[in-house]
């Protein structure tokens, strides 16, 4: 829990007149900006302001560039590789007080949000649109959030990640400039994609205040369905027949047996303590009806059980809600641990050998280890439970972390599917990406931040 | 047709030694390749280079960084806002030998091909997979030019464009490096998404030489309709009511009056010669249906005549094919002319009124202007026909640019939607995207390509 050089009286005087009690230095306000969702100990900014304007986040922005501050943007603090944890001090931007729906447009099938914008707040506000935003990672994360750290969730393999859904963005650059970076046309050949640039890059190259993502129209029918299966291998054998045939399945989550139990215990459900799968299906009511029938057949064949359905809305809400809490229900499974994390993607002809061979990894450690994941799209997290203070615990989650990534690497996958680099999978960039291309993320971080101000230490691993 | 300043000797021997008769210095090929499908005059290269791997392409950059000679990626020559144009000369590397196929994965529907396989050579290679590559410019380009410019096509309304559908890249940079920009993984969020940098990227960051693409699953039902309207503004009302009703049309292609003709004499077809959508359908029998179903409904709504059918195979080739053909065919309006193409995108509830102004614009000049496009997406084409040579013919086309680019930016979109900047869009980048985000893509430039060697004077207007 390190603090580093204060800050210095001028640029404190300067936020304090621009701010008042939007900036704050008190200790419970900064340890509350310094730690995240994760195994990660707090690092502490020095000053946090609270911000309800891209104008301010450029005045922030150009204040601690002349004083040679780092700044770090906040949204609900739901990451889980420590990304705004504030290595080197600084000033830390809380976002979510920029949560204005700015404007949506029902006819073209996108919105305009502020940054601090929820993406249950999105939803909320959409209702009665008919319209709906498909990426929900776990938490009720801010959108400006998700777009940094290019999350996704359990629509992804329907409705893509935040590269496919982000239109266009507003940044406030390093040197305290507003940018916009694409318009509200689907598709544009007009030069670099700033867009993908922003979206996935943690904060390091820009701030991120304002965003257009696409919606959807929520589906004539939907219907959700779960499916409890002899073993991990069956249901993982499931989704890879559902995919090849082209099912164009909304949803499909592997959880194991320990993750179903843990769910059990947090959500006070009595799902099945078997390797299961979650659907979703998405369409109209025939093409639902298809799709699910053919996904049943496909799921006896390999041994599944009957599909036990949630023919209403309520239903499907519990069921997803009780999905998205399976991180924060295995945390229960030993109470007083934290979570050391993982996320690999793999293409999917090779998870069935790369989750086979991590269940068998999972069986030599002492720690308890649940295996859920968005397995429609490869990916697949393990929830290791460590208490960060026990070394043997530590070295053992490492081991687990190496031996996940090392795999998915092999088979052509990638350390972080939706999570993100932050400090923790630092160590895995050269060997995903090779000496050269990171080479070029480098150059591209000293080209847009060349005073390294914007959350510095986050993503390139120290040269 | 200008040349510029010769080879340094030593390069041209250094050259020779390396690639024997698979370099050139021959008028015709470097006139050949000195040249696009568009109104843009010739501008040679001073040499030309076949090369037949990414080493070979490393070579010949470390070679021009050594003498500081700008080099430019060359993939068929179709591009149509004169990408490939020898501004400054230098050497012109021809990419269209690197035409295999690496590697098809079935199961996790990709494949990995070299910078100059063509969109047909791959849907040839594939058939008998099942499996097919959407993305469809008019011309078949190779998928190195296709993903350097960011294009798309017929059925990026479904399927997305490159943007969506590049999983990796391999890259020559401009220090003569070799880097790989991604895995075979879905989705990642490990780091900045160099893919989507250079797709889009025209050559000026780096060189594409090989690709790994997402294929997909080809339908069990494909369904196609032309359906011809009272007037273009019924036909784009139908496409808007269509994609905000959640129909999940693959393709939905507005050709006018005069497209049709032209299409009717160069493809021998005999299709009514009024504003006409041309439909397909993907999914199962019962959902293609279905989509068919609603949408002639939605058709006949806005006074469109039956649907005409393409049930056979052979059928709809041709019918795609005479699509496809539309601006070669709207060339054929005018014997002798050339194509000053507009490719403006914009918001599907801006559409209908961007494309009636255009219409009262077209009725103020003297060309023959034919207007079609990919309105699923908000995409049209202005094809204006004139004779280069005559300045005003030249102006009257300038004009009417102006006015649609200028019409699309007000409306939210973009001056090219699909077709890139290369020389003809560059006067709108900063009125697109503003000074600042302008000078972020500079910054970029610089960075990756700090002696401006990569296809210089492409994308980014003079500073």
């Amino acid at each position: 829990m390190t603090s580093s050089s204060p800050l210095p009286s001028d640029l404190i005087d300067a936020l304090r007149q621009a701010f008042g009690s939007r900036f704050s230095q008190g200790e419970s306000v900064r340890l509350q900006h310094g730690r995240d969702e994760s195994k990660h100990d707090p690092m502490l900014p020095d000053g946090v302001v609270f911000a309800e304007s891209t104008e301010e986040v450029a005045l922030v922005m150009g204040l601690c560039r002349q004083y040679q501050i780092p700044v770090i943007p906040y949204g609900v603090g739901s990451s889980v590789e420590g990304h705004i944890l504030a290595l080197r001090g600084g000033i830390c931007i809380d976002l979510s007080g920029m949560n204005r729906i700015v404007a949506v447009h029902g006819e073209d099938l996108d919105a305009t949000v502020q940054a601090g914008v929820t993406r249950k707040q999105l939803n909320d506000e959409l209702k009665g649109t008919g319209l709906f935003f498909p990426i929900d990672p776990g938490a009720d994360a801010t959108l400006g959030g998700m777009a940094a750290t290019r999350a996704s969730g359990t629509n992804a393999v329907r409705y893509g990640t935040m590269r496919e859904n982000v239109l266009a963005l507003t940044v406030v650059t390093a040197d305290g400039r507003i940018i916009k970076t694409g318009t509200r046309a689907r598709k544009s050949s007009a030069g670099y994609d700033l867009t993908r640039l922003f979206v996935g890059s943690e904060g390091t190259l820009g701030i991120i205040t304002e965003l257009t993502v696409k919606l959807y129209p929520i589906p004539e029918a939907i219907s959700a369905a779960v499916c409890a299966f002899p073993s991990v291998d069956a249901a993982v054998d499931t989704v890879i027949q559902t995919i090849q045939m082209g099912v164009p399945v909304a949803r499909v989550e592997l959880l194991d047996a320990l993750t179903l139990q843990a769910i059990n215990r947090y959500s006070k459900t009595t799902l099945p303590e078997a390797p299961t799968l979650f659907f979703e299906f998405h369409g109209s009511e025939s093409s639902v009806q298809e799709q699910a029938e053919l996904t049943q057949e496909i799921a006896q064949g390999n041994g599944g059980q009957d599909f036990q359905w949630s023919p209403r809305p309520e239903d499907r809400s519990r069921l997803w809600q009780a999905r998205h809490d399976a991180y924060f229900a295995c945390l229960q499974l030993k109470p007083g641990s934290r979570c050391f994390p993982t996320d690999v993607c793999v293409p999917i002809s090779r998870l069935a050998e790369c989750i086979h061979a991590t269940n068998a990894d999972i069986a030599q450690v002492s720690l308890p280890i649940a295996l859920f994941g968005h397995v429609g799209d490869g990916n697949f997290h393990l929830v290791v439970l460590v208490d960060t203070a026990n070394p043997k615990e530590m070295a053992e989650a490492e081991w687990i972390n190496q031996r996940v990534v090392e795999r998915a690497l092999e088979a052509e996958g990638t350390c972080t599917g939706e999570h993100g680099v932050g400090l923790g999978k630092q160590k895995f960039l050269v060997r995903e990406h090779g000496e050269g291309a990171v080479a070029v993320m480098r150059a591209l971080k000293l080209a847009l931040d060349p005073d390294d101000l914007l959350n510095p230490g986050k993503i390139l691993p120290p040269a």
